[in-house]
């Protein structure tokens, strides 16, 4: 499972590329992960993951989806009540119920704030956080240090790097944020100063859309099944919420992987941002040197320099 | 069929949001594209619009995509050899064989260089260009009176902004090019300097995938039913490829508007890039100020201020 990955691979026209005679090269930023020590490959805690696992679809195929839940000092409040949630299997039972085309995917309790609702809004678990928007961002004091060194030239929104625990972040003066690139997991909300819980979230399906950065809150990152999500048919009501009920997507569970039988538990990895291979693969995905490439463009923004990330066991 | 607007929407957690009190604030960009007087939306011509037919899906509904070809200066020797296969009913029979998420869909003929194709690969009519690859690339002069007053800041990759006929484009030194933002269209090639001919065809499904501006020919965006190729099943083979050949989408025909019948023909308009309104709307695209918003980030990258497109007539 290296989904992540994926979008670094050569461009050819023919399949399969293995039947055809590949021109020597550079290495491409693929080849150049695959080469990494075992070393630089840092596992994710099973705390910190989410294992969602849609109803079947129609070929009554199963689908699990896993998301990485982001670590300190970003979002604590909403990763708090994300596990609060799963815990309390409040999530169980909801559904996906927008899908909305190069934008995100969302999900949650169907019936809140809904006037079309077939029943009441499912009470929320008692000990949730109620987060203050300030939280959105973090003082930047101090993750200087943690910042690796890979160079990434500024783009319109802000100042960008990685977080050596693994994730695009974006600072200016002494704040600091998680970026909304593709496949990032945010806290869905009504207007402003509510926040959201965690009861409602969404993953990014279309081009990074930075505006919602500084004011949404982020808090993962999807690294299993995104297929799952990203293939739905999109929903053809305001926004992409699906207008017949019918189409929307059961959720079955939602659960912390920690909670899990030990066979159950998926088990991945994450190539470490602060490592050697890891910055000449960020170089490679702005310069790309391998035979397909002709003008390697001088450059990358943050979100197509995706963290490599593995599943070392297979889905169970 | 507004969907190259929809990412602008607002980013509500209820539904409808019709139903609910929207607090006041400044015009979304939607409602600033709302407001545009007609005169400044631009008529597509229909020799410049490709309409591709998939097979119905499994419940037996019609999928209609829209295709526009860029305008020249740009990619023209391979938008010429598009109408020719077009008109020669060339790409009738082929079909979908590539979704690779978070990237490209791609389409063409299975049988091109495939070890286990079923058949021979398909004839290309005579009479095609064979374009080289210094026309990834335009003699940049004269294209700067074309190119609108819009002031987006510098990203990784080099200086953007928009061509007056509604293209985003960026330029460096005397050389100008087409952008790879969500559903821009391609050519889909082998290794250099094999450029393709315009058989093969991709679009952007994913975070634009910028290190292939000047590598591959740009030919036209998707304006009509992206979703019916951004939520095909993702193929689970390299690159993404279907393995099992019957998971391709067949391709009923791709046809120029022009040569339909009128009835027939889909009825596209954009707003005028050089206008008053598309200039608000993507200091808006950078700088939200509507209700939802807490902080407007100060910028957009080109690909997040998507050029508005509408169809003035319904599907038929």
């Amino acid at each position: 499972m290296k989904h992540l990955l994926a979008a670094t691979a050569a461009f050819a026209l023919t399949l399969p590329v293995s039947a055809q005679e590949e021109p020597k090269g550079a290495p491409s930023p693929n080849q150049i992960v695959e080469s990494a020590a075992a070393s630089e490959w840092v596992a994710i805690s099973p705390e910190d993951l989410l294992v969602m696992t849609l109803a079947p679809d129609a070929q009554g195929k199963a689908r699990q989806v896993v998301i990485q839940l982001m670590p300190a000092p970003f979002s604590q409040g909403w990763v708090e009540n994300i596990r609060t949630l799963a815990r309390a299997q409040w999530y169980d039972g909801i559904s996906v119920n927008r899908v909305q085309d190069n934008y995100v995917v969302q999900w949650g309790d169907p019936n809140v704030d809904n006037p079309e609702a077939d029943g009441p809004a499912k009470p929320l678990p008692i000990g949730l956080n109620k987060v203050p928007e300030t939280e959105y961002m973090t003082e930047a004091l101090g993750l200087a240090l943690s910042m690796n060194e890979v160079e990434i030239e500024e783009d319109p929104y802000a100042e960008t790097s990685f977080f050596e625990q693994g994730w695009p972040i974006s600072w200016a003066e002494a704040q600091s944020w998680p970026v909304h690139c593709y496949g990032m997991v945010g806290v869905g909300r009504s207007y402003s100063p509510d926040t959201g819980s965690g009861a409602e979230l969404y993953t990014v399906i279309g081009h990074a859309p930075r505006h919602l950065d500084r004011n949404i809150a982020l808090v993962g990152r999807v690294i299993g099944g995104i297929e799952h999500l990203s293939s739905l048919p999109r929903g053809k009501g305001l926004l992409g919420f699906y207008e017949d009920a019918g189409k929307r997507v059961p959720i079955e569970s939602i659960r912390i992987a920690s909670d899990l039988p030990a066979a159950g538990q998926p088990d991945f990895e994450y190539l470490n941002t602060g490592g050697e291979t890891f910055a000449r693969y960020a170089d490679a995905r702005g310069n790309r040197r391998d035979p397909f490439f002709i003008t390697p463009v001088g450059g990358a923004d943050i979100c197509n320099i995706p963290v490599p990330v593995r599943r070392i066991n297979a889905t169970k």
